[in-house]
């Protein structure tokens, strides 16, 4: 099959900006090889993010949504634009764009709503705005069609860890540390319904949140972890949080700026703990919460050889160093060691599965998202 | 080319409910035959339309908007589902679905947004959901990239309207009187850059507000224009409606609900006049604007044989009387006189603009959208 060379677009949770990947996707099947020509992430300016999250899971007015729609696919297609430029790719020798959006709701486990049981998503940023300016044909919009068929819409990324981290012999987890914290598990020789794959509760988010805060808005994360490092884990709290009965609930399940937004910051802030004692505790709960997730529900099912780790935590020591301690008989390694860029991975997945909808090829696992059927995902603007 | 069964799903601004049409569309280019199989319309339960009033141009909960959108899908594929159960059409024999959505705002004209001009437009009604239940590709969101590439995003009926009824010696116009009123202009012999098409100004939305008002809901439009004809048309109050600087302004232009909706209807019944001559000089206005549109911006670039109306409005004898009043010169028919029901015609002009979003052929009239190009409206959900 043709090579085709891929663009994948992603802005997740943690709202640090817009991850642009430009890969090279060439083979068949579950034998893809993706190769990385370009990755580049372009901040979203501050009015921007405070514009996300006027409307993200909270009350506002319908035009800012669709007005924020519009605006964030000029910026996809700017970034996408300075990525090319950087790297020295033109903008027409990529046949397609892959585009996560922004999230600005998810709700992957049905409510009431006027008499019937609904589940949902949104994300914004509009996909024809992105088509049209780049001239490149445009896959979005990924999660609604697994959510309609039955499943949470969430995680996707396992069906790309799968194809490229499975292993004859070894068990082994994908770990993303993004805004939340999902992981992948592939037990050794396995086929795609045998992967496991959930949200193990808050990522960089919390930490992210109380580090701005701490800094005054100075700095957007925790740099290596090294507010982290200043403070002490307070033991009650981890124990408190770790009590959270999203730590009990069997996968699939998925977790959400919901979860862990303003208010669960607000919370931590009213038990009076330093600043610092707080940001070493949610990092600390972290690690704890995927250590968690894998001693529960996935060591019972397979053998857990190796943990990869990729997503913006890979870069905070002190979380990577709780993980290592949380799993000792753990080999630790990064998704860079595999050859595929740690920051990079969720917008490499994204341009995989832009490249599936595009042949027609379902590309949710329903082990991952509880999805009655694999289903082809996303929309297709020419 | 093969012939294609295509369904075109519309639910306009009126909120009557969701029109479901079931066409054959055989041969190619602008020599397309439509055969319509079946036509059908589901209203929507009073909550729903209390739910999309509620998140309309307004202040609403992101939540409400995403679990909105999903739950429209399904009454879009119930109202499907029935249309085909009625007119004994297996669903599995549809190739194809065209879905307009419902629009919970539109601004066609851009604005100051975070330091940019943005337009935007929006609707909800998810084309996964659709596609899954039904198991048929569903083209949907045909409005964007008719904006991306800078057009009004509206109207985009004109392009069917060209296909069905242009003609080598006379200009004509077709009208349809949905919730807004729009022309699509036809002069002798048109290329179809040479199409005018523009929204005139309210069509039935104001005097359906007026109609539920004074039945207390019972009627949800004024039925024949009954109620018109038992009121009497107030000509300063019509005059000082027509001043409105929209009548003035050349086309390409839209017109949405934020122009005429709660708050126009209140102003209305501020000046204290009875609702039955509100009613009746409602009704007025409604062909006024549509006369005024043609004298003004039609009539000066070509001859104006015949007015071709379809939509809601052609139930209204009062206000067709007085389109005929305002336009003593004009062959006044029905698109029903014509083989297009006037009541499906919205519907089947969406089956058809998703059978060239599924071809990929550009189906936007930059002459009456004012985009920079043609562009390839919708997108594909597989």
């Amino acid at each position: 099959m043709k090579t085709l060379r891929v663009a994948g677009l992603m802005s997740g949770t943690s709202l640090d900006g817009i991850d642009v990947a430009i890969v090279e996707i060439s083979g068949r099947g579950w034998s893809k090889r993706i190769r990385t020509l370009a990755f580049h992430t372009v901040p979203y300016p501050e009015a921007v993010r405070q514009a996300i999250l006027g409307v993200s899971n909270t009350t506002t007015h319908t035009a800012v949504i669709s007005r924020l729609n519009f605006l964030l696919a000029e910026l996809y297609a700017e970034a996408l634009r300075e990525t090319a430029r950087r790297a020295r790719i033109r903008l027409d020798s990529i046949d397609l764009i892959g585009s996560h959006g922004q999230t600005i709701f998810h709700e992957g486990a049905p409510v009431e709503f006027l008499g019937r049981r609904i589940a949902s998503t949104l994300q914004i940023g509009e996909a024809a705005v992105l088509a049209e300016r780049t001239r490149i044909p445009v896959v979005a919009d990924f999660r609604p069609r697994d959510i309609a068929a039955g499943g949470r819409g969430a995680p996707l990324v396992p069906y790309v860890d799968y194809m490229l981290f499975r292993h004859r012999k070894l068990g082994r987890v994908a770990l993303n540390i993004g805004g939340i914290a999902n992981i992948t598990a592939i037990p050794p020789s396995a086929g795609p319904e045998d992967v496991i794959g959930f949200d193990t509760g808050p990522g960089n988010m919390v930490v992210d949140a109380l580090a701005r805060r701490y800094t005054n808005g100075r700095w957007s994360y925790d740099r290596d972890g090294r507010l982290a490092g200043r403070g002490h884990v307070n033991r009650q709290l981890l124990d408190r949080l770790l009590k959270d009965p999203y730590f009990r609930r069997p996968p699939p399940k998925s977790a959400g700026r919901e979860q862990y937004g303003a208010e669960f910051v607000e919370q931590l802030l009213q038990t009076g703990l330093p600043l610092l004692d707080l940001i070493a505790t949610c990092t600390a709960f972290t690690a704890a919460a995927v250590a968690v997730g894998i001693e529960r529900f996935v060591r019972p099912r397979m053998p857990v050889d190796e943990l990869i780790v990729s997503g913006g935590g890979v870069h905070n020591r002190r979380m990577m160093a709780q993980l290592a301690a949380f799993l000792p008989d753990v080999n630790l390694a990064t998704s860079t060691d595999y050859g595929v860029d740690a920051d990079a991975k969720e917008a490499i997945a994204f341009a995989v599965l832009a490249c599936e909808s595009w042949r027609r090829r379902p590309a949710n696992l329903p082990s991952a998202t509880g999805a009655r059927r694999a289903v082809v995902l996303g929309k297709i603007n020419w």
